[in-house]
């Protein structure tokens, strides 16, 4: 029975956030005058003692106390004797837990943003780098069309952009003070739990007593952020895994961010990359691990909440794990330029710019541009020869329209120069997007 | 083959979000002169044509053309021939089924908005008639302190408030234009996405064409923010299935809400209730599918893609029976008032208000009230009576401080009354919440 | 990145089954001259020291080593110099750490199984107890029809009993030995891996080198087994919050496995019972954490699957705590026999008998049976009293050809042991389950 | 509320099983003399006509009768009156419906099962024809040691195989008939289950009747194989997506399992195994959505486990596609020799080979055998040759013992023939296995 029930091991990460939470506690009891001010003065002095205690590695962390709560009050009364008692009036474990976890919570997710625009700022340098560099853009991981290496990091810019603005948007929603709910009914003391939301930097305090202490979707939300986010951050681990393969070869990573063997030094394995990959599960694991322990949870509080941190420690420590590996392998990584170009010459790239040509400048139908474009690859593909090494005469004998001009889209810089439409691959437009991001990211 | 790649059957319901795709998209080419206007006219009729076909349950959807966007396609092309080819300028498959089931996911969050709003009506109203009933308020499902049934109903008010503005925020995120991202590049066209985004509802157009065909970020938060709703709704289930046992007997639900059988008159089996919590399952489920689907893809578009709308439309369908199904118990259901307030007066529910009075007007040491209370509530069950039943003889002898003035706290009633902190469940403080909603939600 | 790649806090709990490979495969390549029978002394002499020092809690683990492995391997050079690196012939790190965490599982997997037969005995035990006490049969959380409060926990034995079956399925499929694939094509040395594999106590090697190494459907199917286990155990856990609330008030749990309130005597909350219903999330979390790791990757080995260990790791922890919970609560609960047989006789819970008699003794068909018994509870109703109080006369009213006789099913005691069909809820029927069972788990 | 509880647009599809269970029972009942053998004959004529009504697509589906059991008997009394009441008789919703679930999973496991083989013999039939191609082995997706393509298609028929046994326990285990359980607690009528049981081809009743209607750890147990299952099929689906890109080339598939673009000939997207591998996202999906369902219900039937079907169907439904899509795909494939082989050869990918022979013919320790083997990459790599391309003299150089014999390994030929260990990649061994699982599948 204690086995399960002890959670000191897992909880005492909270320490910083119950003692802040404590701390605010106690100074509001003061100034309401449900306790003396010597008291208040006590109470403060032996948790500062306490706070010096954790970080100097010397406090007594025991089982017997069960949980971070129990351990940090315990020990106060070692310290101040009985005025430790007062601390816990108008309070319950119930609303300490809950305002504990939701500070915990709002930390990582402020880490979590900083985390999310380091790795932004890493993206749009290296964007600046390659803006022009191009790459095949793929489909179905066929090479389709060609786009410049600047505009593909820019796509996962939008992506961990959007992953900020969600844990923005979390953060907002869950910054409301729990405390002062009580055990469940809210207090008959005359407590004021918008002093503490104060201290402690909520918005306000939560509406509903019950809400308060049965509450976890700020848990929830966060994971479900992380979820999305850890799937961005594993279509990137593919990207660089495939990329790093030496059939493609458009990405090396440095020692740092790969492992070699003693006897097979051009084997540079993306282990970094995989690492991040593999992280989805982890926290894909944790989102219905926590989803499945709040199903059809009566209200208020049921010790089935007590399993509400390990999921969220290990998401977001996975989280952060995986941000920072891919913040630090977006700054090594250098391309392969003539792979990259060269892969993104090869296979007709250009044949939907040869039809978009016809349609454009001929007002061709679709159909029949396509019908051209097709004769014309056709042709290339007998003479062994690139779209943009067939001569004019020869184009002109598959449409008689067809002008010189047509070479201005027929190569992968052509081609990719071409897209000029707003969030096009252009590298006018990239930069555009590039120096839009800087004055965001600044 | 054909049998795995077909997905007329699911995709069909995206035909509205489709033509009005094409619609804003055809009169976008022929603004920009990308095509003329009497083909765009001509396109335009076509289309109206198809949606009264539809409406009218006449048009002919067939699986050889595999998706909505190709039955649309070849039936425009019998209706008014080759000009229907024009439609496709500037376009890609791609970009076009991103623009439509984002479309179709943010017409669903809208719906989805509307009903969290009017369960949130329906709690409202009735937590105003049960503003003064009091409850056992429960931990571990046991009974813990007195509240009000009209407060229990305001703390899902909260939760489905959080839904919604979860909501809210994602249709924000998700308002963008994909359209014009073409096959993954952006286009060579002169097109104007401003102008088709303003067409379609959309705030701006994405602001990158890899990113544009590729995200499916709209579908995933939106099922994560289902999947907390859905989590809310079994919460609330549960507690209803609970609630209509004979053993609790706290509510009844009429015949529309619950199952009988024709020999056991007083069984009544609460179907509905059960589903709604069943839902979660669902709902779990999709999400779980789309994260895995979406893990690890590299940009831009891949056929796995494909898998997204199965569980979305799935998710939303179930939510949505959900909410209604909840909207309607709440409404329908009536509380045995004798019943909950007995159950709240048992279990010397007041204990903590005794301890909470004497800590309060003794100025003693939580232990030390502690202390007392557990004899008085020992005496009381020696006299098998309830702690408000004590005479202040007998309380005296315990802690001869008590005054008169501690049975202004021993009931039910006045324990509940007051907890008027704020946020608590005191029916003053109670209807105040009732008031902040009913403003909000007027 | 040494972070992110670091992985001995996880993984050092493979000790045991790490050296017990290396001594194998130690002894083999001696016994195969692959080294010399003093290098294998000495292998096996450090390697016995090495347990030694664990054992003794002096072992060096070393986050520079990265893994178990290299830390064994690390010491086992300080401890007898040069040889330890023969032991590393014919044998890479990726068919080492298979073998190991294969080991593991296996491990776990036997563990469980003797846990299951302990919970299963327990109920038994129980059922022993109860196998004529009454309870209602629950559908929908509703009285329904009488049965045996036995009859009941035997239904848990069948479930674990399943269980148990699916694991050792498990086990014996998995009882394959993949060391000797070396790093995944084999090894061109001598080996014999059908030696590794007995000292191991394995069936055979496992018939392809790449699979040996590629697989995790062990962990896979050990994740689901369990899954579904805990899924067992949640039913149960949330019967007994269920019953032990005061409304329902059919079990106590002594203070051992509930904890209750220094001044709410009665409270007593089933914490245990919580935590093991709540521990049904993390075991779905890392079964959904590793299908998401697996999903997609490419043979033979990505370090992704270095992510296999903390999910199979946590997801056995929670399993072995809450089937070590449960089985005390069954051996600890005490069950109310007076308010389940009351609740087993209110409500007309022996309507349904009354029907069947009628088919039964007057060849009525259903639906006429069915008329005169819901006639028969309108009856009773209205008189106040239960079906079996009803004067033969007045049964006679509603159908002449009742006789005496239907008495004889009219009581909970009766319709309980009326019931005699294969593994219905009749004592005797209990009776020979559970003796069945005694010999099976004997 | 008719919405959510309507259930025969689902539950239609057990039709077949329904009618057949409806058959064994009523002929039971007429041989233990519960019914009439005229009752019986009509019953079973009646139930007869519905098949070939259903069959001929003009059976009467309706929403009002909600599920497929009632629209049967519905049907059945208007075919044959009265006397179609008379077949409920000793019989329940509950366990009717736990049977028809079951037979229905029954029989799609033994369809998965004759699919999982196929695919096996097409696998077997594949690794043939490659038994001697030679391709790299990766690991971390990086060219690791040289195998074969059959060694590893062979790799697959291992999973695959483990997928089937997986199937085939689970059957065993589930083939037990529920009916006669009836609502929950067994049936008051001299009924025989073990008639009704052999009849359905059961191996034998439940052994509990509470368990009878609860249970659904039978379609748990499949939802769990069918998600290792999809989990093999992504893996080898991402194999065939990344081998069909154009930088690897290693095979091509046809047209029948690719699409193309009509002027982009050489693009071949390989939609089929992008299916495949995402309807692992769907069946993940489908088994967390179950265990959602079924965490935490009270015995023995909840509406709940009404939402049992939809998960079961749709992945079972989607498992049967990818299996018939990866079956189809491993039958079509054609390998590209040249470049698997020219893979093979490249990036020094002998080097283990090199350190092996070093201590197997010098006897050196590993770690030397590793420097000399670094030595002579570097030197290979100064010169711009292969390991095999190196003199005698120059390997003479870095370590004096080396002699002739060691060309015998460093060509990839060499290298897979001689890993010949059991399991290994040798096309000796490969082809054993071959042999085996002909054997095994013959």
């Amino acid at each position: 029975m204690q086995a399960i029930n002890v959670s000191i091991e897992v909880d005492k990460r909270l320490w910083a956030q119950d003692i802040a939470g404590s701390r605010a506690h106690a100074a509001m009891l003061a100034r309401q005058g449900i306790i003396s001010a010597e008291a208040a003065q006590e109470i403060d002095a032996g948790l500062q003692t306490i706070i010096g205690e954790i970080e100097a590695g010397t406090f007594p962390f025991r089982a017997e106390y069960e949980d971070i709560h129990m351990n940090v009050e315990a020990r106060l009364r070692e310290l101040i004797g009985a005025t430790a008692g007062r601390l816990h009036t108008a309070r319950s474990r119930n609303d300490q837990v809950a305002t504990d976890f939701r500070l915990w919570v709002r930390d990582r997710v402020d880490y979590t943003i900083a985390q999310l625009r380091d790795l932004q700022k890493a993206l749009v340098t290296r964007a600046e780098d390659y803006a022009d560099a191009l790459m095949p853009g793929f489909t179905h991981l066929q090479p389709a069309q060609p786009v410049t290496f600047g505009h593909h990091l820019m796509a996962y810019v939008e992506m961990f952009g959007r992953d900020a603005t969600r844990f923005e948007d979390a953060r907002k929603r869950m910054n409301e003070n729990p405390l002062g709910s009580a055990a469940l009914a809210g207090s008959p003391f005359n407590i004021d739990r918008h002093m503490t939301a104060e201290a402690l930097g909520f918005d306000r305090p939560t509406a509903n007593s019950l809400d308060g202490v049965s509450d976890r979707d700020f848990a929830l939300e966060s994971l479900s952020h992380a979820a999305i986010c850890a799937g961005h951050l594993s279509r990137l681990a593919e990207e660089i895994v495939i990329w790093t393969t030496p059939q493609f070869g458009f990405i090396r990573l440095s020692d740092s961010f790969s492992t070699g063997s003693s006897i097979m030094p051009q084997k540079r394995n993306p282990d970094a990359a995989e690492l991040v990959r593999a992280k989805t599960g982890r926290i894909n694991g944790a989102l219905i691990a926590l989803t499945t322990v709040m199903k059809g949870l009566p209200l208020a509080y049921s010790k089935d909440m007590q399993e509400d941190k390990p999921p969220v420690f290990e998401a977001f420590e996975s989280l952060d794990l995986a941000l920072a590996a891919m913040t630090g392998m977006v700054r090594d990584l250098s391309a392969n330029l003539e792979r990259m170009k060269a892969a993104a010459s090869s296979g007709f790239s250009t044949a939907t710019d040869l039809a978009d040509w016809l349609v454009r400048n001929l007002n061709m139908p679709f159909r029949d541009a396509h019908h051209v474009t097709g004769a014309a690859v056709k042709l290339a593909e007998g003479q062994g020869v690139d779209l943009s090494q067939l001569s004019l005469a020869d184009l002109q004998k598959l449409e008689a329209g067809i002008t010189e001009d047509v070479y201005s889209v027929l190569t992968p810089e052509a081609s990719a120069a071409s897209r000029l439409s707003y969030g096009g691959t252009s590298p006018v437009r990239v930069r555009e997007q590039i120096q839009r991001w800087k004055e965001i990211l600044a």
